[in-house]
């Protein structure tokens, strides 16, 4: 299998390289990885983010620890480098279904040489990723007013994925069809994924895309300049309750009351159906330096206290459309939820 | 009239003293006016904020431009002065509000020197605005749930007003009271006046605060932290609409959607009468480096389009109640305020 590339995510012959999004869009600097530490600590750090490249880099990350061991077979080799791993971030899902799908690889064995059936997975793991968000895309344009003016959250496109995206998915392919007016792309403080990662992807392709601030979508919506709101998440649960960046339910609550779809839109490696719903989700909390700072700068009394929750919970009931690489599901519930896995390939 | 002396304006002699709000809270440096024009550009600029504030400061400024005429006492002579300070900032009433009491006292002509008359007439304003405060946070503290705990947006303390503070003002009052657990300060993008300066205010007088970013409000909603949202107003219209910080109209519709009061706090010099709604409201764009940069450091592409409205306007239908001086307006709408405004003082 020939490796997949990425815009963030791409396999150099023995190492990981990731473009370092902690100083895009003024500087593009690829970091190496060599082990699933380092492969840790760059998801922890965020130098690549977004639940389904998470999910990739982790994949990767072990596949990096098995080519280092003596005798990648024994499980008990790989243990460490699966921890470290699985406790780089706590609320994306993807992390820990990519890790599993990498798990059930070793205890295969399907007595070819583990190191590269583990490379090969990961690889498969990227390559996939990439595809299904085309097909997802596609469900989720079909759904957009035409002429669509979107509001989206944080960076959901190919930096945050093995490429195309899931919510910019959507949007790329409602722009390739000629169907999409202009994005408005929330700041997204305090990581500013919007400011940063969103525009710059965006503008780089000729996508029509306004900056604004997160509290700027309500006074849009009021005049009218969008007329969609689309977003990914981090972990979906059985009933279609849904963590995604801290300010999402803000999002849904606002395009409830505008009476504007508010369309989620994640591959089903992000469906957690182990939790039966939001309040079961944890809910990672960032440093307060993250608010209080900017880049050694403060911003704030020095001491200021600070809650910094880096996702919130949306419920179901305010998603007017869920979005997966197998179609649509529309007012998810737990029913409809269950259903919709059951399907093969839409 | 000895000066009134306020935590951001004060009389000197023969100048104006503004503590810049650009650099707090890290530098406490005062800013020197001493015409009309170093006056208008304080405001222009945002040395000094806050529509109480801008009406003071817009008054010295008249009267910095009385003292320095030949002859204040020919109507001609200070309209330069009065046009420039007009054209500082188009959205908050209280400019205007005080501009046109000072005017009022020029046409009126007592015979006493005029520049002395004006400098008067601003101490008044500005002593003025730190009683009426006080008795607006009196009759707003009693609204709120006990024990309190409130999101307030932007700032509308000392530093925005001629003392105690609008919305701040009633959270000082609870304070006092005891009947106030914590605020929750958003940080209030892209100016950080929550970050910078409410919580500078409320630290220095040991009340409880807690820093969040703008798209945290909704979670903390959902999550039961906060049981009231506290704002204050830069214009509110004959039927209760208001323009105030950009942000103002999204909590609205969060306090809405969890059931919690969304509480107005401004003197009935924000109020203006001759608009009926909030669609006449002129509605300030500001520039796109106070989104694209930080400081001069850049946070999203070179030449990123940018959509920076510094207000929103609210419905009066999402207000429960809005509090003034003269008492409360619960459910505000045009024949409400019309009754209130003929009150005299509660």
């Amino acid at each position: 299998m020939i490796a997949p590339e990425s815009l963030a995510i791409r396999w150099r012959n023995d190492h990981l390289e990731l473009l370092d999004q902690r100083v895009l869009p003024h500087r593009e600097e690829w970091l190496s990885c060599r082990s699933a530490e380092d492969a840790a600590d760059a998801i922890r750090h965020m130098v690549v983010r977004g639940a389904p490249a998470i999910g990739i880099t982790a994949a990767y990350g072990l596949a990096l620890a098995a080519r280092a061991a003596d005798d990648a077979a024994d499980p008990e080799t790989l243990a460490p480098a699966l921890s470290v791993l699985a406790a780089s971030r706590p609320t994306a899902v993807n992390l820990f279904w990519a890790l599993d799908r990498m798990k059930r690889l070793i205890e295969r064995d399907s007595g070819a040489p583990l190191a590269e059936c583990l490379l090969a997975e990961a690889h498969a793991i990227h390559e996939e990723d990439l595809r299904l968000n085309r097909t997802l895309a596609r469900h989720g344009a079909a759904l957009l007013p035409e002429p669509a003016r979107v509001y989206t959250h944080c960076n959901t496109g190919s930096l945050a994925t093995g490429g195309h995206g899931t919510a910019l998915g959507v949007l790329r392919t409602a722009f390739e069809d000629g169907a999409l007016e202009r994005v408005y792309a929330g700041e997204t403080r305090p990581w500013l994924q919007g400011s940063r990662l969103t525009t710059w992807e965006l503008m780089r392709e000729g996508i029509p895309v306004t900056l604004v601030t997160d509290s700027c979508a309500a006074e849009l919506m009021r005049r009218g300049q969008v007329n969609a709101v689309v977003v990914g998440a981090d972990r979906v649960t059985a009933n279609g309750d849904l963590a995604n960046k801290i300010g999402t339910y803000s999002l849904a609550v606002l395009a409830r009351h505008h009476q504007l779809p508010f369309i989620v839109a994640a591959p089903c490696s992000t469906l957690d159906l182990s939790l039966p719903d939001g309040s079961h989700i944890e809910i990672e909390e960032r440093e307060a330096t993250e608010i209080r700072d900017f880049r050694g700068t403060p911003l704030a009394p020095a001491g200021c206290e600070v809650f910094n929750p880096a996702f919130d919970v949306t419920p179901a009931e305010l998603v007017t459309a869920l979005v997966t690489e197998k179609g649509v599901v529309h007012h998810p519930d737990r029913d409809a939820i269950a259903q919709h896995m059951e399907q093969t390939h839409g």
